[in-house]
């Protein structure tokens, strides 16, 4: 079986993007696009819940939030001016319908829905004794527990039974919650998973990345502070702090990889950093040659920063296919050694006798990397050099971050000699952590409190990880049942 | 819009059809063939789900037995040796795929699923005070407050449990539940809705009737009594009747309508009780006329029954198709006023000029005898009798059969003479409730014990009616949510 | 695998049924009625071709009419007072869209529609004789010479080169064809498949069965004759005649199996003529047993007319499931060999001890004979006998019904006794052919002129039969291609 | 309504791909391959034709080759070791199953499979003499009057009649025929549309271009030449030049537009001429500025070639969203007049102040243009100056490209001043045509025999244009029926 996406299988994965609007006629229609600009952050499923003052309307499909989400038929029955939505990737739970996300329950005080980013890394255990006290999951996702500590939270108010809930969970969640009592923004106190808030008019919007401010016309006001909830109820917006304040570490990825090039974080461009880390990579691993090639499109802006740096000229040496397929069948025996270039193909004419300089974003099982490099040498590439625009990829991730198991990451295997033979380049370097922090306009990475969580980078979690240590690694935790749907 | 089932509108619907299969090969194979037979039982929805010792698989779609539970791939998915499903009409909880049974939760105690006929007539009450208590409700049906009691109990066995659970619930229930402690296959304590046991080699089998037995090949062994448990588990079988003993109340009206004719219920052949209604009613309400004629197909036992007792040659009268679609779209005004028989059609040749005596089960609505009462008329009958082989219909269901609110039921405005002008017919009869009990092999109908359920003709519930008294009809208590899939 | 169809498969099928309605707003309505009420005629697929005076719409679909024709878009779609529709089955030319009629083409004189009921049995001569003077054929159907041939005519009116073409075919065909010049419909010169006439005010409608004229409350006028031309256009009718006139063949199958019994065929009630063949039968072949049992649904007149004749009373001893399925998985070893009663299922308590007599149509391959005898044997009965309301099926049908190659049919292989023994009964009997004409008023079957084909019984076919001469069973002569559509 | 594609409704469409495999194990799979690496040349339906020595296979469906030709099922049934496909835009023929490429038709010699990239300008008329002679087309697709052609034809060898065929016709067309004699490959006299030659070992490839060859790892060998045919049987090759011999003039806007980039069309790298034209913009249409900004993705290698020749840096000053859906539901209305970026969004923080060149490959309705200029300003730009990859588009084309009507093309209707205005740019300059022949190798356009078919831009176009000067535009000729399928 041949595939479009070779190269898609070897990147991390960001599991979700949620998006949520109070105070919009057809809020519905417009958290369809929102998501339709978060799709690169979990194109597995979507969904969104709608509120209409009485009632909640949900829709969850399998698959891209085109094809599900711009049919009239689903829109028009989806209710309201309060409506918030989920992409997802699956990181923890089966993927089936019932784990896709806004989870909806019905509690004492009305309904409750809740569309989440990241990952409660004490789910399992905080499950095992709900489930022990006669709570009845519907899904097997980690999200779930969150509503059930809400239900049976013995606070009285909605908001004193959410708080209860959240202080109980560890790890990193960005949450939109939808109540009777009005629309609910969090992060952790970490802030690990990134949220924003727009306005637009009198409508306030919140969104896991600014290019889904852009897509409705919504202004970017701020980020979601780490530790803080903001409450949107009839046009009011109250801003509550309920834990005890510590250094933020949002996710360094975000820049790296995760977040579209044109989205604003924290105030900075994500494509400059881009262009710094490129630049800074310039600095550290220079290399004589006649090209500078992205590999598309991620490792773009990267490679101008590289090439601006180094003078040496950006060429697109590596032409990506627009359109994307699934599984073709082989066709017979004489093609079967052949590289394959469905989705990526070499632009030989230019590449021959040529010495490249390749640029990527990261490697992580090292598959595609050789791939790539392979490509170069079948197109006539006098060298190929590859250059990184991240450190050695060497942890996984506990964050709601879908990456490999340790063994699988060829950072975490070997050194990066061993490397660059695995990939059969002629030089191979990564921008160092220092030189990543420092494209971030920091001196370099702080030893004690340090601005990011990078922990795929150096191992240094910033939180206890229960369900890691007491389980290992969270396989079919929560499998008792096989559904399908018809 | 024209639709090929003018005249099912006016049925009453059993409303759930069950079967469990514990110790076979490819038991879901075995179910998926047991509930093909009970699909007169529920229409709208199934759902197999199979124990392979380890975990639990399910399989839930909308629509029929056949299209969805006749896939290879959906039943290889159904791994394991004992398997339980249902076929369902909806009475309470609104149509969506989350209401289709057999529900499923995993408890402390490993997995639960739950298929259920019947009505819960307390639900609404259980449901409140469990959400109170901080649950969190899967789905609208009824069924779903069983698995919550059981969750919550104090308890310590399972089967304790499960008995404590069905204490606390009121009305009526015939269930098969799966657990990794094994089969479970109960019924109320008034055996209201019906239960079979059968066997095949070491295989146990439960059904709702015994055609489903017959379809697999299995011996019809005996009822499940009123007030108890089979428990199955590794080819043991023990029995449990945890409650205090009443007299049982079986509905009546299987025998009349919802049974399938070739079923035996409680050692009586249902074919052999229609053909004596058929007779009992030829002696009650005798006509003279040249035909007997079955509405087709529930009419026709009683018609042959009605026949051989009265003499009078019993013939097809009225033709019906096979063939059933949904709507149709109505041609030019020209056809409008005329009648259009997509599903019955009359044997105009054979009525012309003939007295006929028409034979069906009930009257509901009466819309239905209306209708064929026309088409006699038009086809050139000279006199049209009608005949029901039941008394009139004046009351509503509470446990577990879809009938229509009380308005709408004919008999319930109007005496037998109206009823008489309403369907235009030339004479009109029921047969009489001591009639119906004598086709029985009773007597009469008891005054102080009566031996079936026949509330729905004579209005005494042998229940409490919790929710009813609380509540009224139960319309759209649980609709806080409006969920699609895609 | 186990299919709800296990007896279908040994019945001789009629291939089609057409359906033509002219002057009617929303005729393709009436038209999607008209073939609801034909789809016994043929079930794998249909097609409605419309004319609005200027263009012509078709949708033709694999499947029912319901869930094709049902639909409000595909209906909106047929513009147009004149429509007409085709069910089939194949016979010859593949399972594909592109042979699903009504067929359709651009001639010099405007578009064609044309819907056929029968069969060419000269279509491969002429085929080849076509494509080797630049033919370029769409479709693989028997039917699309007829369009070549109008195609390629020397003469100048549509209605002579339409004459032409018809006078070059040989075998079965009522046509109904719409052009711009009018409708056309027109049995071939002996009449062998059926083609009735109706009114509703203005509106003429042609149709397979009288069947189809009640649905849409039109009124019989008359049949179509044999040989005869009727065209209708701006509501003017006239009648053409362009053969020498031939003794009429009319198919006496029709009267035995294809036809519904509630339609009048040849102004004689096919119920009635069912009944009148049963009764002959308790003469021809009498029995002493305790319950006469129609195989359901078909058998069903014939035993009634001979219980009323023999006195033995009329029992539903066989019930028929009304759901259908494909096919279900096999469930495990134990439930191998036992059978399987998917579709029918004996009424077990009736047929216990008793001597039973089961009437069935006919006969084909035997093997639903043989398990309805068994069937009745494991239910208990004392002695089965079997009665058959037609003669021995020995020869193969050439003129549109799909039976299968002789070898393959009961009564070519063996003698009554032979199947006796083949099919388990302790007796069998058929009706003999002079019965069966006496059912149908005649004293016996003329030797000269007999007023039916009865060549399936007789092997006396009443035209040529060219492709079977030339090249013997129509296997994969067209098959030089196999196309499937997304 | 929105739609994420705003921008694609402003381009012209190449209206086809073809590729052929001859002599391959699982040449089906092949195909699919070669399409999918063709789709940006036909989005909206794919067709494959096998043949197996004996029988042809086909199949054809609406939308992409990924999600119809990558399934298993598909390719496991086209049979054979040789095989041809098609992926198409309509530009002739309305847009339905039966005129999906390849056509097939069955002649006295055999099967004949036909894929045809082009336009037949005199198929109008053409079709018209062949309905009036008795011929009945299956599709309205120009491609048909070729099989009529050859069908008719009094020459006796099929390549004779081919050959008689193609002298009838007038226009575009480069061919892949499949027929029992071997494949057929050709180009029309002036090789308008392309076509090239590849080998895999013994196998013999054809395709529209070289990056299909790459994906199935063949070798480009050479352009199939104007002119000529090239048929393969058995592995051997012969070619033959039937035409008298003219100047060939390829088509220049494959260079500008519809290859992809990484493609090579005699002998030129289309990535390299591409560059050359935005150098040589950069020469004719200087501009100080501080960014050049390509819209994405076809403006990509003329940006680079600008920016390298002008010093000015190229950026990603426009993200393009890779999820692509139809057409979202438009939100409240303080959404309304709001930019919406579904496909497109500006990259804020980099444009902010800047005074932007942006750079793209041709300008059709304009429409694009004005968004995308407007786009800039929103975001902050000082100045935005647009340079365009071609001359003004100006006139249609009748050569199998979707130009939409003169009346549409703003060059058509504006001189460089009004076009300037209306897209509210700040400064507009387009290539010079000889400014586009010199990025090719030429000195300049030649005035007598130019060396491309440069029509949309000069007006000159190389052949009659028979229907054209009969019919003005193909609105609805062949529009006798409306055909949908179930």
């Amino acid at each position: 079986m041949l595939t479009t996406n070779p190269f898609d299988d070897d990147k991390l994965r960001e599991e979700c993007g949620i998006f949520g609007v109070s105070g919009m006629d057809g809020a519905a229609a417009a958290v369809a696009l929102g998501l339709h600009a978060l799709q690169h952050r979990g194109q597995e499923a979507a969904g969104i819940t709608s509120f209409d003052g009485r009632q909640f309307h949900i829709h969850r499909a399998m698959g891209h939030v085109a094809g599900n989400f711009d049919r009239d038929d689903v829109i028009r029955g989806l209710h309201g001016d309060t409506a918030c939505g989920h992409v997802r990737y699956s990181t923890t739970g089966e993927t089936s319908l019932r784990n896709v996300q806004p989870l909806y329950a019905e509690l004492a005080s009305g309904g409750f829905a809740i569309a989440h980013n990241g990952n409660i890394s004490n789910a399992m255990r905080l499950r095992r004794d709900l489930i022990r006290r006669g709570a009845i999951f519907q899904s097997t996702s980690d999200t779930e527990v969150i509503i059930h500590l809400v239900a049976t939270s013995q606070f009285r108010t909605l908001i004193d039974r959410f708080i209860d809930a959240l202080k109980q969970v560890e790890g990193a969640y960005s949450l939109i919650v939808m109540t009777p009592e009005g629309m609910i923004a969090c992060r952790d106190p970490l802030g690990i998973r990134p949220l924003v808030m727009g306005k637009l008019d009198d409508t306030i919007v919140f969104a896991s990345e600014t290019v889904a401010l852009d897509v409705v016309g919504a202004d970017y006001v701020r980020d979601v502070e780490p530790g803080e909830l903001v409450i949107v109820k009839g046009g009011e917006i109250s801003s509550h702090k309920p834990f005890a304040p510590v250094g933020a570490r949002p996710c360094i990825f975000e820049y790296v990889y995760f977040s579209r090039p044109d989205s604003i974080s924290d105030n900075r461009s994500v494509y400059s950093v881009r262009k710094a880390i490129g630049a800074q990579l310039a600095i550290e691993a220079p290399v004589e040659a006649d090209l500078v090639v992205p590999v598309p499109d991620s490792g773009v802006p990267a490679a101008i920063g590289y090439a601006q740096q180094s003078g040496i000229p950006f060429e697109l040496g590596i032409i990506r296919s627009h359109y994307v397929g699934r599984t073709f069948i082989q066709p017979g025996d004489q093609i079967r050694h052949l590289g394959v270039k469905l989705k990526h193909n070499a632009n030989r004419e230019l590449i021959k006798g040529k010495r490249v300089v390749l640029i990527d974003d990261s490697i992580v099982r090292g598959t595609t990397s050789l791939k790539i490099v392979q490509m170069m040498r079948e197109a006539g590439a006098a060298e190929v050099h590859m250059r990184i625009a991240s450190p050695p990829t060497r942890h996984s991730c506990f964050y709601g971050v879908d990456t490999p198991e340790r063994a699988k990451l060829l950072a975490a295997k070997l050194d990066v000699g061993g490397m660059t033979d695995f990939i059969h380049a002629d030089s191979l370097a990564f921008i160092s952590i220092d030189g990543l922090y420092k494209a971030l306009g920091e001196a370099h990475r702080a030893d004690i409190h340090p601005k990011y969580c990078d922990a795929c980078f150096t191992g240094e979690y910033p939180t206890t990880l229960t369900d890691q240590d007491e389980n290992g690694p969270p396989t079919d935790q929560f499998a008792l049942l096989h559904e399908r749907v018809g």
